[in-house]
């Protein structure tokens, strides 16, 4: 038998502690979540079945497979339909995470609770994990440590009358070798990508479906997004965005290289970025809203006469920075009608980035942990343009 | 402007008629559709926004992203309140994707059409996608002819006291390179795996939580399942099923190495796996139950004295065999209490496996397409257990 709990009882207890103010500002009497984040995130493991939480704070896990788990908490059921004579006061408001579990299966649980009126919990739960414990920022910079080591390797992977996708393969081989666990993990199903983002030339200016700061088409319409082939040129831009999951927590982090001497409108660009960095980090102070750096970044690439080619440029992506953690589009969000308040505990991934057409793209990526005293960067490699060579 | 549609019109109409005969057998009057594996199904491309398809047959693409596509079936909308305006004749029955779609996705939906009864049409696409056109056969058999390039490789890949992620690491990359797309679409979001599940030793004996038909234990407890750095060592075997997407349709195949000489109950049992794909090819005739083949491999297995070793000794999945296509869980089942017939035109991954403790997993996977006359392999690289080097 193993113990089915992998993070700390003490860990446990704050992560709940968080869940459970939710679950009281929204009068909820528990959740029942089946969400592998929301497991993973309250128990340090993905398994299948569910986890219950009560507004008092206990917690069991109903436990599908593995066999073999073992803990005070856990309780082996084979179907939902066994949960109500499992569960000692059936809740009157019950949570269950409405914004990602499918109609039929939230239909199946009210079944199983005619008489529990059903609240959303995935609003809990997304406010319960937009602010990180210490522990889970030791592992967000572990994984930025790892990814910083893949980036620094990068310019000595590329050969000569390389694509854009065969660079890619082994920058994946790199971040798999260095630990990287592949699963990019996204909250909703709708948004896909295959471990990095890598583009250059004219596909950065190719509009992707999803809602991607970047595009490019991509190598096929059945995942049309990122590298499609294209070969590095001499002027070419190559920006290079790829899956920084090494420890079930992800960084986020972009870099930018070049193959020759690239134009000024691309360096300058690059510069902004970085300019938009220097200025948001420091701007952003715990007690800011969300909506105002991103309205500090429109002012500075207005003033610099670069705003159509800001974050895209046939089309444009609506948010330059984002929460992450166990999934890539956490809370907060940088974006217009953002209602969110940086805090201290929130990881955000800031990417400003432009796209110069005939080019490629250009701008920086970095993936911060907010504190009382400011923003700490979790993704220290150089972020200069680099010369592929 | 780029045309959405990416499919010949003849094979776009053979994919709705399917999808139309559903929605007349369940007195749906039009389905809108939102889950990408849709609207590639029915258009060839993966876009943001919705497919529309009333029982006459009219298509319409709601396109919210990415700009510039075009024609006939085009009308760009920025969200899904504008749809009862562009739609002329508002359905009585509305058919959403209730297994997948979030909760709170179709009660926005609802809400935007208070008048029209909701179905659930993830049936009638679950069934219409079953039986694969011809142009749907080509594509998977293409990624089939490329997957067994990749297999005919994993011998040279290895290099002496590698573990089993090193040497998955390296067939990663050889699948990239030979044009593996690496996205592994699975319908549902609760399955997770990421390019390959490769496992040696006692690590096979490893149950997960996803319902796949091997376990291990995987490189981190956020994704259990897999690889989990053990050295492949002499008298282990390595299982090898690795990602088959090349066209945006699925191939699935698993391959059995070793190193050095394996024990007498492994051979035998990856024999009797050999025997299972012999005797189910040739009673799949069209017609039959698919429980019908199930059973007949529990026969096999009990008759040979295998029975606690088949799909799994510690954790036991209660399936053998899945229909593949867009995703890699379509229908029919091959599985105790599945109601599904076998069907010309259905394609179908076959995979009776066994874990042999402290030696590995044994046993082939191959994908077939089933036709009148019989069941034809998509993946036909030799299926002795190979050594490594």
């Amino acid at each position: 038998m193993k113990q089915l709990l992998l993070i700390d009882k003490q860990e446990q207890a704050l992560r709940v502690s968080r869940v459970v103010d939710g679950m009281k500002a929204a009068s909820t009497d528990a959740v029942l979540l089946a969400d592998n984040a929301s497991k993973y995130y309250l128990t340090g493991r993905v398994y299948a079945g569910y986890i219950y939480v009560t507004v008092n704070g206990d917690v069991t896990c109903f436990v599908q497979r593995p066999v073999e788990l073992d803990g005070p908490e856990v309780v082996y059921i084979r179907k939902p339909e066994e949960l109500p004579s499992v569960i000692r006061d059936i809740p009157s408001r019950l949570g269950l995470e409405l914004d990602i579990m499918s109609y039929s299966n939230v239909g199946r649980l009210k079944a199983i609770f005619p008489d529990s009126e059903i609240d959303n919990a995935s609003t809990v739960m997304r406010r319960a994990r937009e602010i990180k414990t210490p522990a889970e920022i030791a592992l967000i910079s572990e994984s930025g440590v790892r990814q910083e080591r893949v980036y620094r390797r990068v310019p000595h992977l590329y050969r000569e009358g390389m694509t854009d996708i065969e660079l890619q393969v082994e920058i994946e081989r790199v971040s798999r070798l260095e630990g990287c666990l592949g699963q990019f993990r996204i909250s909703g199903d709708s948004m896909e990508l295959f471990m990095a983002n890598i583009i250059t030339g004219d596909n950065a200016d190719a509009p992707s479906p999803y809602d991607f700061a970047m595009g490019g088409a991509g190598m096929s319409p059945s995942l049309p997004v990122g590298a499609n082939g294209s070969e590095i040129k001499p002027g070419y831009t190559v920006m290079v965005d790829v899956n920084g999951n090494y420890t079930g927590y992800m960084t986020d982090m972009t870099r930018v290289y070049s193959l020759g001497e690239i134009c000024d409108e691309a360096k300058k660009a690059h510069e902004c970025s970085c300019r938009i960095h220097r200025e948001l980090t420091e701007a952003g102070r715990p007690g800011t809203e969300a909506k105002a750096l991103y309205e500090r970044a429109i002012e500075i690439v207005t003033e610099e006469g670069l705003r159509h080619l800001f974050m895209g440029h046939r089309q444009h992506a609506r948010f330059i920075g984002h929460g992450v953690g166990i999934e890539i589009n956490e809370l907060p969000v940088i974006a217009p009608r953002s209602r969110d308040i940086i805090r201290p505990g929130q990881v955000i991934a800031l990417e400003p980035k432009f796209v110069i057409p005939g080019v490629g793209a250009v701008g920086v990526e970095n993936t911060y942990v907010v504190t009382e005293n400011g923003w700490e960067c979790l993704t220290n490699a150089p972020e200069d343009i680099t010369g592929l060579r």
